[in-house]
């Protein structure tokens, strides 16, 4: 069958504008292709509404039969929310069907474009598989893994420290790079912080952006100790998301009493030195159906994610200055390795500049 | 008068060929160009050997006479190592001369320009004055202010730091990135380190790169008690340039004895606390025409002479790899400020990859 990589690309690009709004399910883009033309298009906007395909067919309209479908993810073949797309395909009278990738999903893996294909539509998929992949990134690890996907993300001097050795940190960084940095708290399901970073900087943690209508994320307090301050701010806002308090101790039923009426859920886990484990977290906010969570500090939050081996990306922002000792607040808190060789090797290097900010990005694994 | 930039372009690329080799004199391109045509090219290759103007005319021969002349920077109009260039292009016949800029020390400055005015050759300057600034800046700083051009490096991790907590830094950066290095040495008059440098790596700190014929920059150790090891690497060199080894200590005259002997020379200056005042050590090597210093670390050097304000250019060098503690060696060592605002700006930022190392080059005042 022949196909135009192109469709493919705008179809990337229409499921690019469901960023943020779609999850637990990934972006998906559809395009319609008719005699050379565009008669169709879709994206899915959020979860429990209509998905790509469909869009895209509705769009096209009676026209749909006899066309093509460019999509960026296999259609699914089971009735979920909404029929399935497999049916919708059929019914309209699509003749190929073109997808980058095949549902993560072992369970529906190749599902859809198998039934398709049995029912004599031509179907190609892995175009454009890479890029594909990548935009759903999160959607593909929670799939397969039952887990959120993790980016640690930290704004640090050119020497690597986050704050002054007072704990100043306002602001590091550019307004540039802060407003992107909303763009990725508004991009992933849930933010996350140590209480470390709630008692020196009260964040708000909330997507604040001039005109774009950011998501807020779920908040993510790791606080073994249930320390927090009631006023804290990040208890006491008007936003749709949740604030999710993790802690290590049983005891303070009164507090956790206090916290609750005022909106926080409480999640009990294991700790261990007054660390909890992370690993463990990460299952249960996977279950949770967190599907991706971008941590935002401090040192010792950072560190212990980074070493409980949860992190699968990094945003590193360096600022334009130096502070120049070694009494101000490091990237992370902890023991190091021996020697470099044992140090975590970050793959797939991109650098982006905001004005004079520098941000390195990067995989892990 | 008319001029073609781009011949002046020209000239800033044969300028470029002498770097490394023209201390204390600048880089210096020449291009001769009669009806549309170059007609003769030079740079200047060495101090003590003609300089680029010369060569071009040369280069040009009896066809100069009615021709431009384009240089990167403003000819010289006094008896040195080589005849005043302005007597040259007069003997020449050229009829118009173009300068990128004039010379910055400020008892020849413009002097070489309008001496061939008053000789009815037509002028213009400023074309290409930044790239000229740019590519002469330690030759610019020497010339204005007696001090070398200090430029700082480090090689660290993405979380700042340039060893591990044993010590351990080889390597952090990969195979390019540290070719790059050599090429800085060999840029420079003089490269700088500390003894703990010294007693760690015991590096040799010479030019080392296929198929180039690098110049071995005069090697710095700053080492207060004089505690330098006589075999060091360092002081045991088959090379073309000198060691100078810094130190406070007025006492150990055996041990400056056997130094000597094995080929180093010793500076002395005051001390405080065990560190050299730097300051006043850049006053000394400028007075020795070292016109630029790369400083090549420890952690205490690099804080020493960003806290006396000597440096004025960093390359910080990023490796893909996170070590994730904080027990690593920092990039600095010593005090920093209380706040972000008091921290040290870096400007004009620019940003190169070597593979996946990211290396951030900018500019401090």
């Amino acid at each position: 069958m022949n196909f135009d990589v192109n469709y493919m690309k705008m179809a990337l690009t229409l499921a690019e504008k469901g960023i943020g709004y779609t999850s637990p399910n990934p972006m998906v883009g559809a395009v319609v292709v008719k005699d050379g033309k565009v008669i169709g298009k879709g994206w899915h906007k959020q979860a429990g509404e209509a998905h790509a395909e469909v869009l895209a067919i509705d769009d096209a309209g009676e026209s749909a039969r006899g066309a093509m479908l460019y999509v960026t993810l296999e259609p699914c073949n089971h009735e979920g929310r909404t029929p399935p797309c497999t049916k919708k395909i059929l019914d309209a009278g699509i003749t190929g069907v073109v997808f980058a990738m095949k549902d993560p999903n072992p369970n529906v893996n190749g599902g859809g474009g198998n039934f398709l294909k049995t029912k004599n539509i031509d179907v190609v998929t892995g175009v454009c598989e890479d890029e594909a992949a990548k935009m759903n990134e999160s959607f593909i690890k929670h799939s397969l893994t039952g887990r959120p996907f993790v980016i640690l993300k930290c704004a640090a001097t050119l020497d690597g420290r986050i704050a002054t050795r007072t704990g100043n940190s306002q602001w590091i960084t550019n307004s540039l790079s802060r407003r992107f940095v909303h763009r990725l708290r508004h991009n992933a399901d849930a933010v996350m912080v140590g209480i470390g970073t709630v008692f020196a900087d009260d964040p708000s943690l909330t997507v604040r952006l001039d005109n774009f209508d950011g998501r807020d994320p779920i908040r993510i307090i790791l606080d073994s100790k249930l320390s927090i301050d009631e006023d804290a701010k990040i208890l006491n806002l008007n936003s749709g998301a949740d604030t999710i308090i993790v802690t290590g101790c049983k005891c303070l039923e009164t507090k956790k009493t206090i916290l609750e009426k005022k909106g926080a859920k409480i999640v009990e886990l294991d700790e261990e030195n007054g660390l909890i484990d992370i690993d463990a977290l990460m299952k249960v906010l996977g279950e949770k159906g967190i599907t991706s969570i971008l941590i935002e500090g401090g040192s010792r939050v950072s560190a212990s994610a980074l070493g409980a081996g949860v992190v699968d990306k990094i945003y590193f922002f360096y600022a334009p200055k130096i502070l120049g000792g070694d009494d101000g607040v490091p990237i992370f808190r902890g023991p190091g390795p021996d020697t470099i060789d044992q140090g975590i090797k970050i793959k797939d290097i991109r650098v982006k500049l905001f004005d004079d900010d520098v941000m390195i990005e990067g995989y892990i694994n």
